[in-house]
């Protein structure tokens, strides 16, 4: 309903990484598991991982529970997760031949994940909103490029700045890959998607718009042209006041804030737009009467529009989860 | 001029960290000093860094070379920095004694850099703009509470939104001292000062407005009070649609751009203040006719209002030199 445009009191619920070792049936699941991304491609315990926080804590959404590097894997890159120390993937060169979008080995190798939408459809209650995602194209490259994660994404803009055409070619099976895995999960029982831009606030303007707001658009119009009424959130984070061509620019109908954005601003600059955001996860971790000043002030900003309550990024393992159902109390409490 | 409102053409330039590890001369003179802080705190060896790259490629401005962690270091903190990991601090606590702001031991710690400053001072042509430093007070307190480099702040953040009145008082410390430092910097003859505040990006709004905006703001008024003519350039880094209310209420002259701003919304937004900024230090990596193009972009959007071109962070150690004198003929070759 929120994510349709209608504004909701209280505002509906859900938090980015809601599933995660911050709880302790996390943990545990985690432990009876091999790597991370054998948990992801278990359909039984990836599913229970996804249902966890909302037996908890009943959020108002619940989101897969997968990484954002499916999508690479699903091509058939060999990716990995190290104890601590985030995805390993075989690094991508610049010439280096790219891996094919086979559209049937792409669905084989991601039909776990389709497999746990389905499972979580089957066993979330009609009130709760079950949400897919992906990591957005240029993401998922800095991770294929740099090999994991980065600080500067040297490898991955000098790609993108020095070869662009070669560059354009990896974002577009990108693009491909994540319209066909997108669509899967709707038709596997998914109500929304987020599409998770996680460093698109590296990028300056002109390369914001080739790299990050167009293949959006792309992902949404061809999503849009198969599953016109399922809701898109776009998370370009990081994007500062470029949050708002995004918004303008990708068709997307709703925007997730990351924590920087000013509330205010963000409604007359998107005053179309559905918003969901943006706490700060680390107000969880602290608790207390800050967290719930904190979460009222949030929620009043957005009071009278469209609204998701959610964080800015994703909540961190030291998390109490006390805190977690502190933060969704007050705001269910709060004054309408 | 620029600094002080008038529009140039070209605009002037500089870079930051025009002075660093791209450059041989400053590698060669780095291999002969101790550590990173010992060059910062060596007048001779400080002032030829601060020179070499204005010998190489006559920049506009002479960034002083130095350290935002001098501020701490003239607190009496033991800041060190361990090759290729960056600063190491003692992290500091919250509950345990700050440490004490004495103005003469401050000055005394101090010292070297204004001895490093006169140097330069003395030895710059009359048409290049020496330009002093300070990390903001949240900036450094970042490096302070978390003892060196962050990806999360989580302990800063816990201490500033559990317990705001306590890490006040270390933000008015740090206040305190960053007044005496950048007064000390322009009675030693720095024209023009920069305040850093390099993770203001990572901060909600009412947090950005504690802790970045009203440092900000104290530092320039307790500045201006005593060198009314001297221009503040002030860099909340990664602040995003929080820049403009940065450039409204600190009193800063000038307003240093990340790369992530877009220019055409920082021209309306920020119209009555000086801008800088905004080129990615990784196109000076990438060079050639996409460096090019990327200088006449920002040089074009910027055209007829007071600008000063510069990256939108420091250069990065892997730029080839050739690059920097490329971008530096760009501009300045260009139609005006």
């Amino acid at each position: 309903m929120a994510l349709r445009g209608t504004a909701l009191s209280p505002p509906p619920v859900w938090f980015m990484r809601q599933a995660g070792r911050y709880l302790p049936e996390y943990r545990a699941l985690r432990a009876r598991a091999g790597g991370f991304m054998d948990l992801c491609l278990d359909p039984r315990k990836a599913a229970e991982a996804t249902l966890q926080p909302i037996r908890r804590y009943a959020m108002d959404g619940a989101i897969l529970f997968a990484d954002i590097l499916i999508v690479p894997y699903g091509l058939g890159v060999d990716v990995g997760f190290r104890e601590g120390e985030g995805p390993a993937l075989p690094p991508l060169h610049p010439g280096e031949r790219l891996p094919d979008f086979a559209p049937d080995v792409f669905a084989r190798r991601t039909a776990p994940v389709m497999e746990t939408v389905r499972t979580v459809a089957a066993a979330l209650p009609a009130s709760t909103t079950l949400i897919g995602f992906a990591g957005a194209p240029w993401t998922v490259a800095t991770y294929m490029v740099e090999g994991g994660s980065s600080r500067e994404f040297s490898a991955t803009k000098r790609w993108a700045y020095g070869a662009p055409d070669s560059f354009q070619v990896l974002i577009d099976r990108l693009v491909e890959a994540t319209v066909a895995y997108l669509c899967a999960q709707v038709v596997a029982g998914a109500e929304a998607v987020q599409l998770f831009d996680s460093w698109a606030g590296v990028l300056p303007e002109e390369a914001f718009r080739r790299w990050s707001v167009a293949p959006a658009r792309a992902i949404v119009a061809a999503l849009k042209a198969r599953h016109p009424g399922v809701p898109v959130i776009g998370f370009p984070r990081g994007a500062g006041a470029g949050i708002a061509e995004y918004a303008a620019a990708t068709g997307v109908d709703a925007i997730s804030l990351d924590t920087s954005v000013p509330l205010a601003w963000a409604r007359h600059a998107m005053s179309e737009l559905v918003l969901q955001g943006n706490l700060d996860p680390q107000w969880l971790v602290v608790g207390g009467d800050g967290l719930d000043a904190e979460v009222a002030r949030i929620r009043d900003a957005m009071r009278g529009r469209p609204f998701v309550f959610n964080l800015g990024h994703g909540i961190v393992p030291e998390t109490p989860p006390e805190n977690v159902a502190r933060a969704i109390a007050v705001l269910r409490r709060g004054n309408g």
